[in-house]
């Protein structure tokens, strides 16, 4: 499968390698066609590697994962251009974390808002994905990293798209149990959740960690 | 023991029964001294449970909780007095919900505020410790409800009174997991969780319905 992955962070780059280790053809975006990062991935991930801009990979791709920063997220949706978006399975990875306050981060969405409506309602055409911003990039790839079973989410407006992004949740990287929490509001849960796993992280003195529903 | 329960609610009542029917004394304290809920619940509960106004309920307790709705906690809280909640343990159990933009609902607070610290702040006296507001009232004291090892959490900023209900929350209410967070801003973590919730809840059709995080 062709796959677009947009971000040069860990969160990028870890999934970018997984899925090109699992034979996929995958192209990193950037905001610049030179990008240092993304070169060097590419370099070292194999024949099927590659990079370019923003655009260049939303195009390559027929699936996309937007794993830039939050902050810059619409912002590098736009450079990858909406016509290079639609009608794709758009797989929003991203937070929506306001550093401007000190740490541990905020949210600069309100909680009757989300990083994932915006993205949809900026790009109406993309069939979003909210899915894996509930774990640590290592984590998102490697379930096993946290002993036992443990969860990761799913929401969108679009049920083909839920089901294929859940279909890689499971076969490509090994979730156990994947929750459809419904439309793309959802993301207002696993978003503000953030807050929490923040606080997680500084007791367990680990980002190795996640959650399991109990019901 | 004698202990303060504010507020009329479900989360009141099954918190206040629960407590009676371990042998403590039990005053629920609401707005109006005539309040009928309180008055049918201290009718029903047993020879050590009363009713009066929460400036009753408070000067009852050695320990209190807040059960109050939150949008209605600071007025509830200033109605019992700051003089009646002087070094005391006060368990806050509401959270910030805004039902103003409809359902499900959102939050009145930012994601760099919670109704913990508020209530910390505006009673700086009281030693808070924001508990239980993650689940619903029948888990609460009844963890058993909800299949399997599941958590709560607690913080605060007076480690004496997380003790306390630590140990409340486990060998009076059965909680075999209580993660203690932090300080006392933890509980933006603790209550944006409530956007998550309300979507499981959504999702698996019943609030009997819990979190156990694994690391």
């Amino acid at each position: 499968m062709k796959i677009g992955v947009l971000g040069t962070g860990s969160v990028g780059t870890t999934l970018a390698t997984k899925l090109a280790s699992l034979g996929h053809a995958v192209k990193m975006g950037a905001r610049d066609a030179k990008n240092e990062k993304a070169a060097a991935w590419a370099g070292s991930a194999g024949a099927q590697a590659s990079h370019g801009t923003f655009a260049d990979a939303a195009a390559f791709g027929e699936i996309v994962f937007n794993c830039t920063s939050g902050a810059g997220s619409l912002d590098a949706l736009a450079a990858a251009g909406a016509e290079n978006l639609r009608g794709k399975v758009l797989v929003d990875v991203a937070n929506p974390l306001d550093f401007s306050h000190g740490m541990p981060p905020s949210l600069f969405t309100g909680s009757n808002d989300s990083l994932g409506e915006r993205i949809q309602k900026a790009f109406p055409e993309a069939r979003i994905v909210k899915a894996l911003n509930t774990v640590n990039a290592n984590v998102m790839v490697d379930p096993g990293r946290v002993p036992g079973v443990s969860d990761v989410f799913v929401c969108g407006n679009d049920a083909g798209a839920k089901a294929e992004v859940t279909r890689i949740l499971k076969e490509w990287f090994g979730w156990p149990v994947v929750v459809d929490l419904g439309d793309i509001t959802a993301a207002r849960g696993t978003e503000a959740y953030l807050l929490l796993w923040l606080r997680l992280w500084g007791t367990f003195q680990t980002p190795h960690l996640n959650i399991h529903v109990v019901h």
